[in-house]
């Protein structure tokens, strides 16, 4: 099985490697990102996303843009990579994962006593770490979620939690290639996850170039799925876990759960540690971000709604706790009722 | 306030007037058909869709195209009105009322001891009384459903029950056209309805022309919007309802069905009494048609998922009648429990 590598250093570890998420599902085009610009420009448009991938796109790129000033003295190497790191990170100002990425290489910098291409190295050494520490967090997901799923599966999933949003094998996902990989015959239902269609695009995409068989269905499908074929467990990824067990994820995914409890099918969410907020006490409490009404309005570049019309276009919803089964963490699967007022233990 | 007309005759009264659905909401074009080919054409390309709109344009259609061999001995005549019935006919093979509309003028030329021009004439006054009573049925069914929309409701609605759909204003929309007309300001939200986004492109297009506020919204969006913003009540059309109260509608309707449930909010379906199925009893009974893949790996002529994934496609949902607070027709509003095996009284 192949599961693809949505960020890794180039052959030469001097350019960020990247699938350009904006050509698919029509072709794979990989960008080797070496100055800011093509860093700054990849995250901007969304050649890549998916909180992880954002994070560690972002702090390669600062080590790989820091290069060309290897050789300037301690004190201006600090300051221009202090200036790159601010440039990389307003390109998504509220994606967390970028700046807690940044940060970490930022903060090797500056604890270290090195310079030139030998701290170059080091923050190189940091970001690799990252990398690693990500991928072994999806598999972790992926070990815990697998046992949840059993040959024969049929899974429906929304949005994209795959192997395109992180470094490793994605969340969501990960549970679908780990169970794979166990030798476990799985059908994967794809919801298309308007208005980006990140479901058709990139989750129907990495799975049938992996030989998993999938299938797409409109957002408004899934209830009829349940309904008239059968689904035995569905899984969908998180943008952030309240401590009461409320899930932001992409929207689509309240809806997709109500449909589920109607037809006592599972409903599980996987996410890693970094995605529990022990700040945020319940849902209520999280604010959605609106996106422009063009998404609704000009689907696919044509006109798909009068322009003069409102739109009603929220980029997450929450799904109440209750109707969540389970939660996959890299740390097992945790149960109601849920409490991550500590983070996870 | 200006509702538009799907179908009606040409200022001549010799071509069937259409507002060429296909290239809505970018243009308003106008079609007059004069031809057998443009009729059917019209019919197959869904220039013109809606069961009743099909229904009358066809029939219509019939008319104008045997203005060409009116001259012929009336045996002759009747031969040639039957070939043209059959094509048109062939063009939605399931449409019903396109057959049954057929049927109507085919029954007139038969029954009639008329030839020539004012055996057309004839033909074109059984259409024209055809029009007549769908515009009839959907002003009731507007006048029934107006009493449960208060002043300042907002309404939720899925795929297109509007005057596009009929040759008068609609089913579902009918409702929300005669409480504006009653002085009531009304809110509409308008499910997109992928994958054919009739409501986007089609309901949007229409109340706002007729200038009701409108908003669409991602069809996994609407759950949400239930819960974050409030929605007064839900209503949609049917294409068909079985003896016991279950209704087939455009997939995405059961999915709207289960959420409004869980939000504690009315959901209504507003269809004319030929859509009342006596010799259906449930909706388990009604077949599904499955519509082509390509409707989801290629959307609007863009790629949308991989050519090679599979598609669940379904045209339609079932929605059983316990989530259905009420059923508006041409005849009142009807309540549970539904008995409809004896037709509508």
């Amino acid at each position: 099985m192949v599961i693809v590598e949505a960020v890794r250093w180039s052959d030469d570890q001097r350019a960020v490697r990247i699938i350009d998420q904006r050509e698919l599902p029509s072709r794979e085009v990989v960008r080797e990102l070496r100055t800011l610009d093509d860093v700054c420009d990849a995250i901007s448009t969304l050649s890549v996303r998916g909180a992880p991938a954002i994070g560690i796109a972002g702090a390669m790129g600062l080590v790989v843009t820091s290069l060309e000033f290897a050789q300037l003295a301690r004190t201006s190497f600090l300051d221009r990579l202090q200036e790159n790191a601010d440039r990389i990170r307003a390109t998504r100002p509220t994606a967390v994962n970028l700046g807690w990425a940044l940060g970490r290489v930022l903060a090797v910098a500056r604890a270290s006593d090195e310079s030139g291409e030998s701290l170059v190295r080091r923050l190189r050494d940091e970001v690799t770490s990252i990398l690693d520490e990500d991928r072994a967090m999806c598999r972790r997901i992926g070990e815990h979620g697998a046992a949840l799923i059993r040959d024969g599966a049929r899974v429906l999933t929304h949005c994209n939690a795959g192997a395109l949003a992180t470094a490793g094998i994605g969340t969501a996902l990960a549970t679908i290639y780990v169970a794979t990989e166990q030798g476990k015959h799985i059908h994967v239902f794809a919801d298309e996850t308007r208005p980006l269609l990140q479901g058709s695009r990139l989750t129907a995409w990495e799975l049938s170039r992996a030989g998993i068989p999938v299938s797409v269905l409109a957002d408004g499908a899934a209830a009829s799925l349940m309904r008239e074929c059968g689904v035995d467990l569905c899984i969908v990824g998180a943008d952030r876990i309240a401590a009461n067990g409320d899930v932001a994820n992409k929207v689509g995914t309240y809806a997709l759960a109500i449909a589920a409890q109607r037809h006592g099918i599972p409903f599980y969410v996987a996410a890693p540690s970094s995605t529990f907020d022990p700040l945020t006490a319940s849902g209520d409490q999280i604010e959605i971000e609106q996106r422009q009404a063009n998404e609704l309005r000009m689907g696919f570049g044509v006109r798909t709604a009068p322009e003069s019309v409102g739109a009603y276009n929220p980029a997450f919803d929450v799904t109440p706790a209750e109707l969540i089964t389970g939660i996959v963490s890299d740390r097992g699967i945790h149960y109601p009722p849920y409490d991550f007022s500590k983070g996870l233990e």
